[in-house]
């Protein structure tokens, strides 16, 4: 039956909440022709800009757009710019400062899209291309089946083994909490200091002041919080910050 | 003469300051043929990553991925991301905010590669392959033959037209003043409200502080600042920020 309402919610967003999309507008206006610009061109446009947190607050991917980021989201690219991502911060925290050893060097990491990935969820999804159903995906998250993001893990532990406390700050909400558990440790994850979620309190805050007000807690226990890794850049804006942040690729969707 | 010690520096870091790169590494060690990537997943990786800000501090674009990087900065794909930036930004202005109409709402842009555009420079200079030389550079901006970069111009005059004052603040020194001006109006823009180089007194600032310090003296001055437009990372960190900034690709240089 939940999963009927699913099926309807997917095609009642298909058929009524998607407009015709800005490429197919442009191109009948035939503004973009002067470039003589492809398909692809335009959604890695639309990629990049995401990235760059030049396009924010969008609902969905654009229509014409969720093959593209559909493709990019399951390639070996996206893959390799993980990687990338991951091994800076291995460097910087192999190179770059030394720990006080005294309990108090501090490490954030996301869950979603950072620890697990939700790219299982959003294949079923359109891949972004349907607004969010958060009951549809909190009862997949329910299922704790989501896998690690490819090499998270490795760093995870490598942080982990340096000395460093890890917290969890995560948007998702403390009904999830055992299932995230369950999840995390399913795939690997264990030895964190903190499972950061969201309280009753923080229900009418946006993300990005609910993760700064968790820096701000750590700050004011005494933590130097040396990173952030996160795949949204509403993880590391406003005070405090850390020393470092480390923006893994997500063009899936956005949190303000 | 001065052609000829160019040519000699350009030489001397292709010969003796390149060393094999990571990748030529890592493929002997073999440690990246797990996901049997290319060169272009490597060198994308590479490009994203410092578009993420994740890769900080380089001093030359790797070796091995110039071709991929001079590619990208001349291809159509860099204009398409550019068009798509600045149409955010036109979206931003539109949209957003109310001006007070006091001439206090202020913008800020970057100059090189958000308004003049140094590719025609790295082009004969390995596209970022090669260490900068500062003095090669300068002589070349001194000409002040740089062509804008694809659509800024339109932006540019888009906020202007709005009665916004514009500042432009450059890591260019002030010996390069009448060049910048030259250059500037010879391409199309002018009537800014101040164009703000570098003084003898910001010589051992890093131009993240140094622009910062900037934006403090105009917000002191009783300007709002409303955005920035840059193509460096460090043309927006440190306090005070803007309401918005947009970020333009560039993965030809580092400025810290």
């Amino acid at each position: 039956m939940k999963r009927n309402l699913c099926f309807f919610l997917l095609f009642f967003s298909l058929f009524n909440g998607l407009a015709l999309g800005d490429w197919n507008i442009l191109n009948q206006k035939g503004k973009n022709n002067k470039l003589g610009i492809s398909l692809k061109n335009y959604c890695e446009s639309w990629r990049i800009n995401v990235e760059l947190n030049n396009i924010r607050g969008f609902d969905v991917v654009p229509e014409e757009c969720v093959e593209y980021i559909g493709k990019y989201m399951t390639s070996t690219q996206y893959k390799v710019d993980l990687e990338r991502a991951l091994e800076e911060c291995t460097l910087f925290v192999s190179t770059n400062f030394v720990l006080k050893g005294d309990g108090k060097d501090a490490w954030i990491f996301d869950i979603d899209d950072t620890l697990l990935s939700t790219v299982p969820y959003y294949k079923q999804h359109s891949f972004g291309g349907e607004k969010l159903n958060m009951t549809c995906l909190e009862r997949w998250m329910k299922t704790s089946k989501a896998p690690s993001v490819a090499y998270t893990l490795d760093l995870y532990n490598e942080i982990k083994g340096r000395g460093i406390k890890i917290f969890l700050i995560s948007s998702r909400g403390e009904l999830l909490r055992d299932a995230t558990i369950d999840n995390l440790v399913n795939v690997g994850y264990h030895g964190w200091t903190g499972l950061i979620l969201r309280g009753l309190e923080d229900a009418g805050k946006n993300v990005q002041s609910y993760k700064a007000e968790q820096r701000k807690r750590l700050k004011d226990d005494g933590y130097r919080i040396w990173g952030i890794v996160g795949d949204q850049w509403s993880s590391f804006e406003g005070a405090p910050s850390a020393r470092r942040t480390f923006k893994l690729p997500n063009s899936l969707y956005y949190v303000a």
